[in-house]
């Protein structure tokens, strides 16, 4: 850690000039720099393409062992997944071009404006700086969320990047998303409610639930289990999307008046916020309600 | 989160078959997760040429404030150094394939042996997991350095992957970093001994470097601070070299002889464990010690 | 030339199995193809983003000398230009998915339909594809424009690959393309009327021409030459734009009538062919008179 | 085709100052190029990483057909094998840079040295270069292999790169190719032979060949056809291998003495040029004989 007010200096290191004490100190010719710097040339350019939206997308590395390691309830730990949410908001307050995230099970989506020009749309700085403040921040905030309960190692996330040139490509993968939550979902709460209220064991339940379809999942919990699936928590169904939003904010501020006297004025500012939404983003309701978020397709 | 025995299954939902109950439940059309498959293909192929060393380096973000917000001793944090090479240690020790690493400041270069296939090779994969797995572990490791001083708030860096074809281009890539590191502390030391021992101010200390070159330092340091730089700590001149070696551990274990009794018996095996240097590793000396870091060109 | 019903065979090679005459025979071990195929796997994907339009852009290698070579007319040689809309159409001709061309000067630009999977996207495919059928067609059909007149060596042409995510892109690139052949063939026109009949040196005509706006052209052209900019040949200000057009065509066929009498009836067939325009292609004008040659951005 | 001393500039159209008659000829605003220069930063960068080979191979676009349209004779044409070469040799001449080339068949690879800075090592460039000086050239070249016979349409050829690290890989790959011919070229001169002196159809020489190994092939043109296939055409089992050689070339030059008299004096210099081989390169031998075709490794 090279601490001071000037650092990355290109120095300069010469050995051509020998003065009689100055020799002893001299850097030896090989720690020349510039004879090394060529290999900055070897780096390519990873620009990702104009007018696309960027989405990097975030998977848990071995969690399936993580959550057993962690005594995560089954099928949902709301402790993890609000645990999700708080680091994904963190990434989205660090990285503000971040239109829209979506999040389920040990998996969050960041979706970059089109128009990004966050680090010159580079697609590795994008990913590693979103991979690297998720995790950071899970670790961080892992007491708000398991108090006591200790973190027995530090997780690993791994990330990718996907470009959509279209509103349309870009919402078909927030559904896609958002369906394989609804699917895995729906089986595990059945799942689980056989083993956990069935009490049948775990092969039981998976081999009772081969080959089913949805409506037959739906069924088992209603007829068997008095469970109507779809007053379920929504935050389990739909996963947790965030957004902008602009609130208005009034606050009290001390202010001094002509005549010296000091007087309490509400001001009111508009202040965007992340703010959480469990609710199905596959059909047209939920960005009617919320137009902003993505931009025209026709820029 | 969703936690269970079997999940990610590539569930099936049909809404064609209407029963007199489960229609109530069926999922709408619209989660017909398949319809939105075809997103996957937007995913790009980011494999990393075969044959060359995968070099990831990170960077800390904003690390001179986050220095500056955490109180760092200048010019150099033994407590900052420490954690990160505890934090790299992590990563080598998730990601077996990588060879070497060299870090200095705020950086960590990770080397992956040319013919490593882990992730298949994919750019997005090697990053984003090297990227996470360090900045959790930042986290996670920060009390055994800083002991009682909290983190402030999550730490980001940030990561890229360059690839090498040949012994030779890594080993200057390797110099080029340590040459930065040799650079900057140099004038690092000589900066704060100015300020710190010689009363100048930070302004003045810039001053009077301005035009210096590496002899010019060293002189400063020895005739008017008795400091010889060549004598200050090698982890602050040389970074950190982390590499793999072969240690025999000898431990004692209880075996049952055929006689049924039991008996201590000295077990001896190789284990590969993480080992940190702090010397030269532009020179031939550091190669011709370790000859099992680097694979020959001629593969 | 390798010429058969069965070639490109993956063929098997053993070494092995020795017999007596066969031995004699027998191909070196080393000719072992399998040993040396994993060097395919140093092949990297470069497929384009999908939904997005794939132009591929031509340009002439060294073409200013290969003009003065070939005594090119100036400023504009028609039979050049008509030889490049030649090879053009021929290109389009072998990739159908090319909706739209758009050449002027050296230079002549492919714009392949957004959801084409010509070559599976690949870009050095459809790239070199283009390259090379343009370039063997420009020597193929050179006497058809220049008649007994040589060529003197066969021409180089040089591509690259662009991707553009929106109709809005896409036709912003074209009207860049048009732009800049408005803008040189306006120079060049006033250029070479000042050298041709205005008897200047082309060092004068350069002269005369630096830091003039366009409009200070058209006014040379008008009140010294009393020729008006606007009705010079479309062709030279607005270059050739190519486009798939749907032409009834109506042939006589011979057919046979029940009573075994044979009579020639008119058939009328839809059939799709390449059609020039020299128009401009800035406006709407020509988008809304060819609505079906771009697809729709929501898609 | 805009011919001029000066062209190509980038002009500046304006159409706010509007003069009397000059605004009659005013470009529209929205000739306004810069407007659109913009759609340029969709380009991305295709460097090919340094210090490894870059290899562009060319293969035949449906050649099978032109082989038949063009009635070349099986199993090998020597017209058109000798054309390849000569269009091989036409691409080599205007690409200095690279320093072998390997063809069989339809196919053709060119391997660019791996310091080469062409076209500063754009991928897009270089491999659509090759494909359409290679291109032209073939038709540019046809009459002097096939004489009167007619070229019936210009044929197409495709590329792709592909970069190799390391001296032992790209050797790899060029033996690939050669055995590849190998392979190709024993089953073509087994199966043609089988029909054109044998009698068989080609499904029965096909039947017959099912499932035989090399030493099969072998045995069948030497017992039954009295064939020694190690005695065919080199050209033909080894392909064609392009290098440059230096030669000593003596020419007579008329020279004026210092007397005035004139004379004709011998010069002798050392010319770079493209000469052909047909012989095994998978082997030591031919690399020992050029050592100067690879660079170092170690570079």
């Amino acid at each position: 850690m090279l601490i001071g007010k000037a650092f990355r200096l290109g120095g300069r290191v010469r050995s051509g000039v020998i003065k009689p004490l100055a020799c002893l100190f001299t850097a030896p010719s090989n720690m020349a720099k510039s004879k090394f710097e060529y290999v900055r040339n070897f780096e390519t350019d990873d620009t990702c393409l104009r007018n696309c939206y960027i989405v990097v997308r975030l998977d848990g590395r071995n969690f399936h062992k993580f959550a057993e390691q962690h005594e995560f309830t089954k099928p949902n730990d709301n402790r993890a997944l609000g645990l999700m949410s708080r680091s994904a908001r963190s990434v989205m307050e660090e990285l503000e071009d971040i239109v829209i995230a979506y999040g389920q099970s040990d998996e969050f989506s960041f979706v970059f404006k089109r128009t990004s020009t966050w680090f010159k749309r580079r697609a590795s700085k994008l990913m590693t700086h979103v991979a690297s403040q998720f995790s950071s921040s899970y670790v961080f905030y892992w007491k708000e969320f398991f108090g006591e309960q200790p973190l027995l190692y530090p997780p690993g996330f791994d990330g990718r990047v996907v470009l959509y040139p279209s509103n349309h490509n870009l919402r078909d993968y927030l559904s896609w998303r958002q369906a394989d939550c609804h699917i895995n979902n729906l089986y595990n709460t059945v799942f689980w409610t056989l083993v956990q209220k069935g009490g049948l064991t775990t092969a039981q339940a998976e081999d009772r639930l081969k080959g089913t379809l949805a409506a037959d999942k739906n069924e088992i919990l209603f007829s068997e289990f008095d469970i109507n699936y779809n007053t379920e928590p929504a935050l389990h169904r739909k996963g947790t999307t965030l957004i902008w939003e602009k609130r208005d904010e009034t606050v009290l501020k001390r202010m001094k008046l002509p005549n010296e006297e000091e007087k309490d004025v509400a001001v009111t500012r508009s202040r965007r916020r992340v703010q959480a939404h469990h609710c199905d983003i596959i059909g047209e309701q939920f960005w009617e309600d919320h137009p902003d978020v993505l931009e025209d397709d026709n820029c």
